[in-house]
């Protein structure tokens, strides 16, 4: 089946983003040259799923084409709808729903990109099987939290963790079934 | 100058207990001979300090002696006096104060084992160095978190991580100055 996977950056105290989506404390690892497995992560998936936020965010800040490359299916899960762009669906139904459908159909693996609270719905109804987080060598101390209050409990099992010369750590692991 | 550090347990989502002070998950990585580094750390301690209800806790689950075993100092931070016992005080003054005046003696390393109130008033002063997280392969979804919101961001730099066969991670940060 399927496999649905987290790659996501976090500091240290477990902030994705700073007040007002500031994300500039990614800079802080940022390198030449290092992509800390992004392209061979993304080279496994052919299907992403993110928050209308997210989305619009980086639209503005990076471009349609960071999501949808023409090879495949972006599925923006949003209240209002839109009609398609490209590979881009705008899917207003139950995300649970989709994401069940999804993993039932043949395909390479899904990754969700955010934000917070797609991802906290996917943990309330345990859908998300592995976890990739970058952990940024910094307290931010404020911000939008990766793992919100009043989850279920999800025992993991650790698969590896990577450590790169900027101080980042990578932490992979996958859902206990 | 002698350096406070942390040297603490949380989940992947950032908790140090589940809801009523329960530790149970920390049985997830309990293995025989296996003490996670705790006893070389504290060879490098002299000075604990912790909050009342941390040292209460303790008290009635596994005894004074945990903490003050005729050697170290004990400081327990409360806002309610009591006399001292063995090398254990109460401390009912400034937090900041009594860390920056121990951080000025002679001594070996002062260790902070919490509760969550402690660190992140500590951490609102600045008054950290290093922490060692270990962090559990598992998602507890709720309880009290290692790190609360409104702190100021704070850079750090990573000494090293280690991985059990347990799927503990623990991770080793000193403050930047």
């Amino acid at each position: 089946m399927r496999v649905l996977s987290l790659f996501i950056a976090a500091s240290l105290d477990g902030y994705i983003a700073k007040p007002d989506d500031d994300l500039s404390f990614l800079k802080l690892v940022e390198k030449e040259g290092e992509d800390y497995g992004y392209a061979a992560f993304t080279s496994t998936i052919d299907t992403i799923i993110l928050g209308r936020r997210t989305y619009d965010w980086v639209l503005e800040k990076i471009g349609a084409s960071y999501y949808d490359n023409g090879e495949r299916n972006v599925y923006v899960i949003t209240g209002t709808e839109r009609p398609d762009v490209g590979k881009t669906k705008f899917y207003t139904g139950d995300l649970t729903e989709l994401v069940r459908q999804l993993k039932t159909e043949s395909g390479k693996n899904i990754y969700c990109d955010g934000g917070a609270e797609i991802i906290n719905e996917l943990l309330k109804n345990d859908l998300i099987d592995e976890f990739v987080i970058s952990v940024i060598p910094v307290l931010v101390g404020n911000g939008t939290r990766l793992f919100k209050d009043n989850r279920p409990e999800q025992q993991l099992e650790l698969v590896n963790t990577k450590t790169f010369d900027t101080g980042l750590t990578q932490l992979h692991y996958k859902r206990k079934r």
